[in-house]
């Protein structure tokens, strides 16, 4: 498949370094400010040598850390390029979900496919995407919006919506590593929290992961597939956004409520749990040795079904190459 | 999808009675002595009622269970009957893996797909089957086969064979009550395998189980899967079978390695291992509350990746309705 990377963080270099290696070729990509698209499908030359198509991803990558540019195109002509699959890599925004929402939405009026990374479009407008979906002859995917690595939403497609009765689970690293090293060390959220912005695993404004934000979009966007998945007419399906989640973060859990939890056998995670009318996310007390106290920054997921049991599936939930082969695992199931 | 669903045994008779809920309908089905086919697709009219073309559920359930024989036609109607899909739910058998082998490549000479929960044609004829595959309109799919409701093949498959160094876990679930059993209770293994089998949890026979043989089945079917999967060229894969399988059981863990085991916080579980190389199948010392060490009858897939970690997937690994929630899937998949 020919690939249009839109966004150029981590997750957006991870795809085009590793495209190849899964037998797809990027054809253009953009950050906000530039471009740079293959030769003959709209713009400037790649640089792959011999019969290659493709934008030479090393030379990319290298612009991007030494110019601040991936190109010297204009983002519209990557928008604009041959491409089979718009892969959208920018980062979340909230509300109109833009420019995401926009990216992906070209893509489809052409006919293409995309797979996104940025869980804006799926957690706010899941409904007019779904719109745009059905006037298309493209399809979306969005594994990569949900736990990284862990491939929570195909497998809820795989058992199908309607027999999955709820999805829960630790879905933010950061703040799982938080609760983790406080309980570890007896220590409080302040100290911890400087330093996990100290080894780089919190941002300098941690809110969106210790406010419970970024696990309640991922519950949100499970809540949509989980609502439109086990509707008979999409008509009928509720749609959730980031507004229709219960929410409560990890800034006032207290030293004291973890040592507590300790002495019962317990501990505190940040649990998101979604089903196709409820989304919440909050800390709640679970077993010290059980399934869902991952530690540190690993993820977990937990389906339950009606017929199955309970699916338990952890891994690594964020990181360049973690969630770039969540994209290109979706970009495979496009072919 | 038309399903033909040959044996009658717990997976077969569950999905009898869960397809209907997946959107399928079975016109056929078989044991090793009876057979019954709906109306219009071969035999003896259905039951269903309505205008539904497919048998009655809840008849073939009840006549398996009053009178020993699904129906009144004989098995080869079922296998000769117009179906989309062949379920081949038959129980396992070793070598030419007959008769289960024959009815999956009989389904692919007439360009129908099969869907396998017998391990037998996946383990030990798998080049045979990827050849009739070959020749075929018809696809294979066996996610059943391995780790009951664990979506093991199928997340092999979505991350790509290739990017995929390995797979281990705990596989059987009869070996892993038995040493849960042992080291909660420090009994010995004689004593912990009546328990199982007053339980039902073990067979009379326990061999099949606590010798290793099942588990090894399942991680030669994973190498299997890798193999092929990561060949470029088919004829350039190696294939498993279960004479390739190092393999030791359970029956020689004694109570006192448990103990032992459990002072230096470890405990001893069943670990069975795939690559593209090798098979092993053993008892091993793993963290007593790590990820592999799943307690009772769960069982635990762990697949090694090269961009993204390792991925734990844990749940139950047999049962009725969870093997056949696995056998649907993978009709979904086909459709």
């Amino acid at each position: 498949m020919r690939l249009a990377v839109i966004g150029a963080g981590a997750v957006g270099r991870s795809v085009v370094e590793l495209a190849g290696e899964y037998g797809h070729e990027v054809v253009a990509v953009a950050d906000s400010s530039s471009a740079t698209v293959a030769d003959g499908t709209g713009g400037r030359a790649g640089a792959g040598g011999d019969d290659s198509v493709g934008v030479d991803p090393d030379a990319v990558v290298a612009r991007k850390a030494e110019r601040g540019i991936v190109g010297d195109a204009d983002p519209e002509d990557a928008l604009s390029a041959d491409y089979d699959v718009l892969v959208e890599a920018t980062p979340t925004t909230l509300g109109d979900a833009e420019p995401g929402f926009s990216h992906v939405t070209r893509a489809l009026e052409r006919d293409r496919h995309a797979v996104l990374a940025n869980k804006g479009p799926v957690a706010e407008r899941f409904g007019d995407l779904r719109a745009a979906v059905d006037d298309s002859d493209g399809e979306i995917r969005f594994e990569a919006t949900v736990g990284g690595a862990i491939p929570a939403v195909s497998t809820v497609e795989d058992i199908e919506p309607g027999h999955v009765t709820a999805v829960r689970g630790v879905l933010n690293g950061t703040a799982n590593f938080i609760l983790t090293r406080m309980a570890a060390e007896g220590l409080d959220y302040d100290h911890v929290l400087a330093e996990a912005q100290d080894l780089g695993v919190a941002e300098a404004d941690p809110s969106f992961d210790v406010d419970g934000t970024d696990a309640a979009l991922k519950c949100v966007i499970l809540a949509n597939v989980l609502s439109f998945g086990a509707a008979d007419d999409p008509a009928d399906a509720r749609e959730f956004t980031l507004d229709d989640a219960d929410v409560s973060g990890i800034r006032d859990v207290p030293g004291s409520a973890l040592r507590l939890a300790a002495e019962d056998g317990r501990t505190v995670r940040l649990i998101g749990e979604a089903t196709g009318e409820t989304v919440r996310v909050a800390p709640r007390l679970v077993p010290e040795n059980g399934t869902l106290a991952v530690s540190g920054t690993q993820n977990i997921v937990q389906i339950e079904t009606s017929h199955a049991g309970r699916l338990n599936i952890s891994g690594r939930g964020a990181g360049g190459p973690e969630t770039a082969s969540a994209v290109l695992g979706d970009v495979g199931r496009l072919e």
